[in-house]
């Protein structure tokens, strides 16, 4: 059983169906995060105020919730559009960025898992290991070295039945589960962790490949795929140039990312 | 009777002048913004807060008002912003994004448009169709394709009219009337719409343009046909790359924009 | 006496050490700020809400904040920051962003300045003129012609032996001075101001070398030279295709800068 037909068809459904995608995200990736979601096809719309996220979520196919910058006031809409996504069964998205690292994000992301029901959480090891009440050492919002001997197949797999969604671990390796299915995705270059935002734009990705299919495994598995081989492209042609060329190499692979580059590149293991 | 003379050298002026543009806009694009009218020769200054937005508007030669990213906070402080430049008879320019998308962006567009007068509105033909109060149908913050059948000419002289400023449309052809004067641009490229921010770029440069010349009219035609020449540009020489390279080249080409650039290129046709 | 060696070398602590940085900053250039301390090695997080800023604070190495887009939520977390920083001894860089152009601005400085012990405050002539209490004319975030004939040896001097800090002024020429010690910094091209964020990164990877080695004076030099020097390297390579593409390689160049590139290219002039 492999899924790789499953997912790459994703990148397709995506430029075909060009979902809106909702995003509540930091200031400091969501230009990224933007050009990403048009990258792949989709259109993005970035509203925060309680005011209207309400009416933003009713349009859109999927809701990204990334709490890197968070405050009391987009703590309260993003919580009120994820409750909006769930009566309109629209898929939510949830990157708890930095939780372990503040009193703050910690109780944020507890409130979120417990008010909002969510398609799909994705993080570092670091991040879903406090959420799966490991105990967890974080260095500020990157993986720490104390959270690499932890089993991510075990933590993913915990975290999934226990929220009854998809969850993906990204980092040197992948490991996306939703509790029955289980993939270990190993594209990628370390260099996508010395620029700012390949997290957030790869949540961002998420919402479009949800909001497209509407399965959060397969779509998790389409989105860290399009950033991690678009990495490796972006790696080839402009690492020696140094990070800045790379940064823009990998929105680049990302607008150039198509079906047959996902089955040719991707390397992937059937956990289960 | 053409007007193409009157655009190019507006953007000598410009260079020469160089302009304070004062920007309360979106945090999506911001650094865009902030770059694109540094390309131009001009100078912006970002400040949202209530306690100095009138200071900064003060000294500023023109105020940009985009409600891209808009909350409470900020729509305060715009129309302090926009109030404070009236009584200073500082033009403003303002960018209606995603207007007809939420209740929230409806009254707020409405309200600004009440109690300031603005010199020049700019949107896509679904942004400023609801502020013409025709029946509008909006896909998030870009341009719906049923809004297409419009005529965009009767749209842009219809609010022209109705606020006493210049309307610019921006599509693939681009609209810009002032109720007495009209003109079709017709450069650009589609790639435009699938980097975030060329729209909100072209209204940060309209800010550079009004400030240096005062003319809404050209000063509209002036930052439009910067921002679809350049993209031109950046097509030709970065398409193939992807969508990163031509973001970056888009801003290359406005920083190396010049009047014999504009006379060259621009593709421009009266309607009256 | 030189410094030039403690300088060069400090390129080589930064990424020894990977300091982490707690940037409470603007949204123009955040992602800028975020880029520039991952390039140098050192690792960014940007957090602004008052319920938590003191628990990163507690876990970062140093803390920049930046009033460029400050607002009454940001104004008082920054102080709140600022004295959690001090309680731990963790050094507090101080970017007085556009300090004489707005009451706001003015007092926000001044508070700052009496609740907060800085180790570093970096700004442009104007701003530091400003802070000396010297008459200042200023236009918006930029230096003003005016401020061109003060000596900037003079002003930062008598800042830094005000308030107990080292003082860099960036221009033209770069001015560092902590009371005691003085240096002249001449590499850097015009071309960076024609970008956005060009100082506010600086200020955010002076918080990666005094994070990485403690010395305020020592890596105020060091922040400076990285962004001159890797700012004369990209407008070798990328100045005729445009800011755009500067912009780009100036990161790449932070990302490339070691002891050797600055012990080659720096011009450094011992003052005291």
């Amino acid at each position: 059983m492999s899924y790789i037909n499953d997912i790459a068809q994703s990148v397709t459904k995506v430029r075909e169906v060009s979902p809106l995608v909702h995003c509540i995200t930091n200031y400091v990736t969501v230009n990224d995060c933007a050009n990403a979601v048009l990258a792949i096809g989709a259109s993005p719309i970035m509203a925060d105020d309680i005011d209207e996220v309400e009416d933003i979520t009713s349009i859109a196919s999927a809701l990204v919730i990334n709490i890197g910058t968070l405050n009391r006031r987009t703590i309260e809409s993003a919580i009120w559009a994820g409750k909006k996504a769930n009566a309109m069964n629209i898929p939510v998205v949830f990157d708890p960025v930095g939780a372990g690292a503040s009193t703050l994000r910690n109780e944020t992301t507890k409130k979120m898992l417990n008010e909002i029901k969510v398609s799909v959480i994705r993080g570092n090891l670091s991040e879903i290991s406090f959420i799966a009440g490991l105990s967890v050492s974080t260095k500020g919002v990157d993986s720490s070295d104390a959270d690499l001997d932890k089993d991510p197949v075990a933590v993913a797999d915990s975290v999934a039945k226990l929220y009854g969604c998809t969850v993906a671990i990204t980092g040197k390796d992948d490991i996306v589960s939703d509790g029955t299915r289980c993939v270990k995705l190993s594209n990628g270059v370390s260099m996508l962790s010395k620029v700012t935002g390949s997290g957030c734009l790869t949540s961002a990705l998420l919402g479009a490949f949800i909001g497209a299919a509407g399965d959060g495994f397969i779509a998790s598995c389409g989105a860290i795929l399009t950033t991690s081989i678009a990495g490796e492209q972006a790696y080839e042609r402009a690492a020696a140039m140094g990070t800045g060329s790379f940064h823009m190499a990998l929105i680049d692979y990302i607008s150039l990312m198509d079906e047959n580059t996902m089955l040719k590149y991707a390397k992937t293991e059937v956990i289960k």
